[in-house]
């Protein structure tokens, strides 16, 4: 019988589960290959794109600047990688909600600065755990997306 | 008769009040209490939640992050945590005013960074003096908010 | 057969390894009990520390400020247990290396910020496998790293 | 008769340049190259490294993390790469130079944070020309270095 209560400890009543936590994280051998299908479908479009991968920690696990890509995105692709990694989700729905008006207003002010418009995507397993995130930067945000979402299937297919 | 007039020194026509003032500040017992009421509610609602404490200078006095939380909220907690104290108000009441043509616009570049959407409180006690304030993020803000509601009431209760 | 070779593919020659990692992470319970111990030492040494636990990714899982502590320990003990994850060392280890002359001089530069006195620790299993870290400051670094080996010692023992 | 004299103009004595200069950069498939033959060596010496290649501006071009690297070495090894870069010389050329007492102390707080010690080394051409970098850390910097002029060599050999 195991029960998470922090700080409380009930002794006699209850057994403390000190149990780590076991986790996926990305191997760099995914992330490469997750580099290689995005910038395949970059050259497909005709694209030049910043493309990084993040782990499960969103720490950067492997970047690629194609030539002649925008110089400003290699910030913007690093960041919506973590930024889908922070939250778990695809950076446009952030996006969605920190509209003036919406529920996360300006949330783009945390974590030393988010980008929450589309171009990064969550990496999943087939039973949807995220262990990882792409984020793509170099075009309009619908190419950015495009390109990011050749690269998550390399994993899921 | 006293007065804090500060720098300002009207000789003769007043006396200087020297005393120092005497403040309330959250103890590390009542900051791991809240964080506890917070997070059995969390846990009772289903969520993951990063939970943060501040005390009467706005410092980090106690943090939580559930298993599984996300990353980008352990920022998001602190930060709302902070914000609360700082304006000695909920979060979402700054947010109102930080909108689009509202009086307070884009407070969200002070401070390093504040958030301004629900999910922080300031901790009361009984006269109303804020002492200490707690910030969560996890879920939609008015999960958050419902998390953080439940921490507060561990002291006032 | 099974190459980790990133963005060579030979091809026919050799199957591409698409697994991903499995690792350990430390759960809140595991860093609260963390937290918990090393508070019980620092009472023990009538000393008011400030100590942090972060998780595999180098991440805050748990805080904790003792009434009294320093303030400005708050970002040093964070600091501190991010470095001995960082690195997989205790602090003080790297701090050697940091001096002048020395091999790692000014390292400290690097990550945001490091801090390279001891009272980091890295939390290990008992395959030597690092899931977590924690770091302790407010008072001598030697107190720092008796609070902090203390605190290690609930996940090993 | 060409002379670049910037803002000095001295009228009809001479000639204005107004030609562009043509420089020579880095492309991702060299920069790829040159992770691979870094990853190839640090497999043989079984080490685990963060690589990071940046080009002519000193912007990042291509980065790698091996499965289980040092975390806080991913920012050092960007950092080192570009520090080789903003001086065209070794990291640790620079270091020398940065110790207490000489010429260049304390340059490490310029540019965000340099980084000085070996690991990272600009790219040649066979004329010398340096047209990006490389830096590599995640190991005694004995290593990182060996790591990095193998990489380094991809482009020479």
């Amino acid at each position: 019988m195991c029960h998470n209560l922090g700080y409380t400890n009930f002794g006699h009543l209850l057994e403390i589960n000190m149990d780590s936590l076991n986790i996926k994280d990305i191997s760099l051998q995914q992330a490469n290959t997750v580099l290689e299908k995005a910038k395949a479908k970059a050259i497909e479009l005709n694209l030049k794109m910043n493309i990084a991968v993040v782990d499960a920690g969103g720490n950067l696990k492997a970047f690629a600047r194609m030539d002649g890509a925008w110089l400003g995105s290699i910030d913007i692709a690093i960041r919506k990688a973590r930024t889908a990694r922070f939250f778990d989700m695809p950076t446009g729905e952030v996006g969605k909600l920190s509209q003036p008006g919406a529920s996360l207003y300006n949330i783009e002010h945390s974590n030393g600065g988010l980008i929450t418009f589309p171009g990064g995507l969550p990496i999943k397993d087939a039973e949807g755990n995220v262990f990882g995130a792409i984020g793509v930067s170099g075009d309009i945000v619908e190419n950015d997306n495009l390109v990011a979402t050749a690269g998550v299937k390399a994993i899921l297919n």
